[in-house]
């Protein structure tokens, strides 16, 4: 009788992404291209905060932006229509990207003439947390309108994240929002992660969270050279 | 040599889903208990509205609330709070209720001292479209804060709900939200489903949400009645 095979889907779908993943590291390590994950709810504002930063990592980077949707290209839109580059990758229903459609959008690059990619992820708050895509870094946004307490129901997004953006601060008194609360149970999750408030309406934020991005990018840079 | 047998795991989630949610359906129906499924984003004000809502529904109907979350007792610690009563389930690292969750909460209560059951899903505008719960009714709510475009980026759930409650319209003036085009992207999308614009905080619309859901639990129940 032939053994029976089990095949625990879950695993499988997760362990190739992890392969994905890091080849598509390597990859970029290669070329010296620095990628940021995205990763928020619907409406957060990650498509305003990408607008926002443009300008100041164009001053010193060649920038592509990969926007993930399920449908639509109205972020891809708005990333052109504020002078950016964007390639708009279409989920068709999932909820989160992986490693492979990442892959996909970066063949469509020419990586010898681009130093950063800011991939903007599915608006969801658990399912991205699961997937690897190679990227250099985490970045995690929460809007003020969401509520403080999101660290409390969504723990694993929060501890992975290098960087905890607070969006839409320029709403902070029409909301019950207690950064300091947030600040003290983010250091008990993700101790190491940075938390930088901000509003790409108001440009509150924007400049420290980008500058602090651009060391992070040249470090990054640094250890690329040494390793190759 | 065997045949090779393809498994399609995900259909054969869905479809043990559908079996599953069609068992609680009919066992609902038979004691007329209503149940309705919230679905909204993280941080758009479910747990608000629900508890702005009891008020209402608790002077007709006994009421119990079933809240999802993948951690955390945050949401049942409100609606008691409220005077609610409330069931806690800990998806644990799901990004969605499935109709056999939701029955184990269900097998919690005691059906012939209910007429009303309010499930709260994960906060995710994806997956939780995909899952039949049993419930008599889907409902959706998208909050100002999140924009008026979520409509064209998730429409798999503007499709399948039979009201759309648009909620925090207390920050109306405060973000860039065209509730007319709303309006007329979901009456292209899914002429049937009704809209209520509400707000928990000053309480704005509540009352007409309220007043048609219980005509809709009213319709419920004369139905069952026919039925059994």
């Amino acid at each position: 009788m032939p053994e029976i095979r089990l095949i625990d889907i879950r695993e499988t779908i997760l362990i190739d992404n992890g392969h994905a993943a890091e080849d598509l590291r390597m990859q970029l390590a290669r070329e010296k291209v620095f990628m940021m994950n995205l990763m928020a709810s619907p409406g957060s504002g990650k498509t305003s905060l990408i607008v926002a930063m443009l300008p100041y990592l164009k001053e010193r980077y060649r920038v592509s932006v990969v926007e993930g949707d399920i449908d639509s290209m109205v972020d891809s839109e708005k990333i052109i229509a504020a002078g950016g580059h964007a390639v708009q990758l279409r989920t068709g229903g999932d909820c989160h990207l992986e490693a492979a459609m990442v892959q996909s959008a970066v063949d469509t690059l020419d990586l010898e003439d681009l130093d950063v990619i800011l991939v903007e992820n599915i608006g969801n708050l658990v399912c991205p947390a699961e997937f690897d895509l190679g990227e250099s870094m985490k970045v995690m946004m929460l809007s003020v309108p969401e509520g403080d307490d999101k660290i409390l129901k969504y723990p694993q997004m929060f501890s992975i994240c290098d960087a905890l953006l607070v969006s839409k601060t320029d709403t902070m008194e029409y909301f019950d929002f207690n950064l300091e609360a947030l600040r003290e149970r983010a250091s008990v999750l993700n101790p190491t992660m940075k938390l930088f408030p901000v509003s790409a309406k108001t440009g509150e934020g924007i400049a420290s969270w980008c500058e602090w991005l651009m060391e992070r990018i040249e470090s990054y840079r640094m250890t690329c050279g040494q390793n190759v």
